[in-house]
């Protein structure tokens, strides 16, 4: 009378990240939390939402709470395919459950099981989490402050039945670095990537949270055949509603949106009305200076209180131009996975760097989060940062 | 410069159904469509969402809005095990993108490349194409109007390496067929699946919308740690939302979660909340009671027309006991794909029943919804069809 469930190989491969473990005690009253990727609340435009709802359900509550097309609500596809800085037909748009459905999409439609596919050198774990069930082989392309090291893509590009089957980036406001690539390296990289026939997917969540300017044009602007675009309404609008959007070649659509209907039919019709309904007469124009503005201020203090607090520790960390993650690495010898539970007794916590890397993990890389901490969080946060640091030291020396 | 897209060896099994491309015409005004499976528009609760929509904005907008946990909101996990008629710890619960996502992800965890899985004869189109991502091969047991035929099962349950991952089932008014699986049925089939240690996927989108009395036990309820159960909000409250649950046993739910999490982070927390409002103070006992009463008249409708117009056509159908279809058989030597192009210019549509078999298609079959029609609209196409079928058989006597 014993059931035997037998696992797929796959399932084998997807454990509880260790990281996810420890940060569980983050969520316990009195700690200072840098380990989240969760947008500010005070950025959700609630009472936009609150009238989107009375209007939709009051013009058409049956419509709205209906089985849809797979593809999307079409007014939402064509407010995509309009704002986007290259010519797109909304035929090309695939509305789907946050932008990483998007990848799970992408995984089943290009990944075969040992198929290679490039990843930035730290990359986002969501998107090796997304691939993971293809059981494709990631492999990490070097990359510095300006974006991946083109003779290492070009290395690791491979050819013929070996070619890797697309090169994943996260060209503005990366997350886990917070770093951007460069315009040089960007139409470098389109370039090369066309050349040896390399698809590029580009995942863009971050892009509208700049401080003084905005980032260069997308990848995809550059060369629209050659890559996937995904995007993402969760960090300029809210997250709970659990949309994004795809954009691919019109050869590619077809194997995207049957793989869609197979995931889950649509996404919810009702949220992406509600959606289209607050973005109406030029909402983000209004509502997304209001979160660059915060953001740039908590990064700043966060650079400040890095710059206070950190003096002759021997910490490194970049100043990002937008986004919601700087990157700190650690003096030699420290390791910020044995650094996370002395923060965690301070009452402060991170992501350790390992996680977000494919190979050749930094141990030394922490990621941190400046927008979800208050700015008196930010101040005391870091501060305790620094005496844990200091623990560590003093560990040891001893 | 051409990009060397290339595509995963399962996207060149994932086409878009002739089928599907048929239904299209369907959209067009004027045709009366049993080939949908959309719920009927008036049992949607508008009003009930509008006054929740209100309520959760008003109470706590920024944590409706925000990011959440992969495994569903708390309240709404713990009002699914309170309801389920056998002891569910909401631990074992994952509140999932519609029950669509979950057949996603226990093709995810349960199938391998070549697993084979076991399908009711006929089944739901919806599941052989969410599992078709993980490539394995469906097999059809057997099936008679009290479920499936046992002796089949067991011939096909396999065993050691080749034993089947899953019998994947809708025992409560199946689509595409509208027949409910009996007690006895049950009971012997749950005890011949443990004795071979064969694990259950059951599914009940249906179960609540019987016309006269509730269905026998699930299938699950009577052996818990051998069986995974689906349910769904889509039929009860809407579709739009795309609101679903998995129940899965302990040693499987670590797995089912990681595949959740990878698939799209969470189901809107919103949407959760929402429903978890409105299901508040008994909401379904009074609101299913109306839909039960609708559905019981239009099944009833569609009965009394068949039987008035049919007469002496050969064909036969089956009398469902609740649920959303029933199901047509034509006379000998009849295609309901050949006979769907005629319906359609008689300005009436359903679906072939061939989409609906993992094997051995029954050609003569097709399926019929009596939900979305008004009784009237039933009454016209009901007539529309059967002179579609004298036209054939004019045609083929010709």
């Amino acid at each position: 009378m014993t059931t035997a469930w037998t696992l797929a190989r796959r399932a084998h491969k997807m454990n509880p990240s260790v990281i996810r473990e420890i940060l569980k005690v983050t969520e316990r009253p009195g700690i200072i939390s840098f380990a989240g990727g969760l947008p500010s609340p005070q950025t959700f435009p609630v009472a936009a939402f609150a009238d989107a709802c009375a209007r939709v359900l009051r013009d058409d509550g049956p419509g709205a709470l209906q089985y849809a097309a797979s593809e999307g609500y079409a007014p939402l596809r064509e407010w995509v395919a309009a704002q986007l800085p290259w010519p797109v037909d909304p035929a090309q748009v695939i509305i789907t459950t946050g932008s990483q459905q998007g990848l799970d999409l992408v995984g089943k439609v290009l990944i075969d099981a040992g198929s290679r596919v490039l990843v930035e050198t730290p990359t986002y774990l969501g998107a090796l989490q997304a691939f993971a069930p293809m059981e494709p082989e990631p492999v990490g392309v070097a990359s510095d402050a300006e974006g991946p090291d083109l003779q290492d893509m070009k290395k690791l590009a491979g050819s013929g039945a070996d070619a890797a089957r697309f090169f994943y980036l996260l060209p503005n406001f990366q997350n886990p670095t917070g770093r951007s690539m460069s315009e040089a390296r960007r139409a470098d990289l389109v370039a090369q990537a066309a050349h040896l026939g390399l698809p590029l997917v580009e995942d863009n969540p971050y892009g509208d949270l700049w401080f003084d300017q905005p980032p260069p044009l997308p990848l995809t602007a550059r060369h629209p055949e050659g890559g996937i675009y995904l995007g993402s309404f969760s960090k300029v609008l809210a997250p709970g509603l659990r949309l994004g959007y795809l954009v691919a070649p019109k050869s590619i659509v077809p194997k995207l949106l049957q793989a869609k209907q197979a995931a889950d039919l649509h996404s919810p019709s009702f949220n992406q009305r509600l959606v289209a309904e607050v973005l109406k007469d030029g909402f983000l124009d209004r509502h997304v200076p209001s979160i660059r503005a915060l953001y740039k201020a908590q990064c700043q203090a966060m650079l400040a209180a890095l710059q206070h607090e950190m003096t002759g520790l021997g910490l490194t960390w970049n100043t990002p131009d937008g986004g919601m993650f700087l990157w700190v690495r650690l003096p030699a010898g420290m390791d910020a996975m044995a650094l996370l539970p002395r923060a965690v007794d301070r009452s402060v916590a991170f992501v350790p760097g390992t996680a977000f890397y494919a190979d050749h993990a930094d141990p030394r890389t922490l990621r941190l989060c400046f927008v979800t901490a208050s700015v008196a969080q930010i101040q005391a946060g870091v501060a305790a940062l620094a005496q844990a640091v200091r623990d560590m030291t003093q560990l040891e020396a001893a």
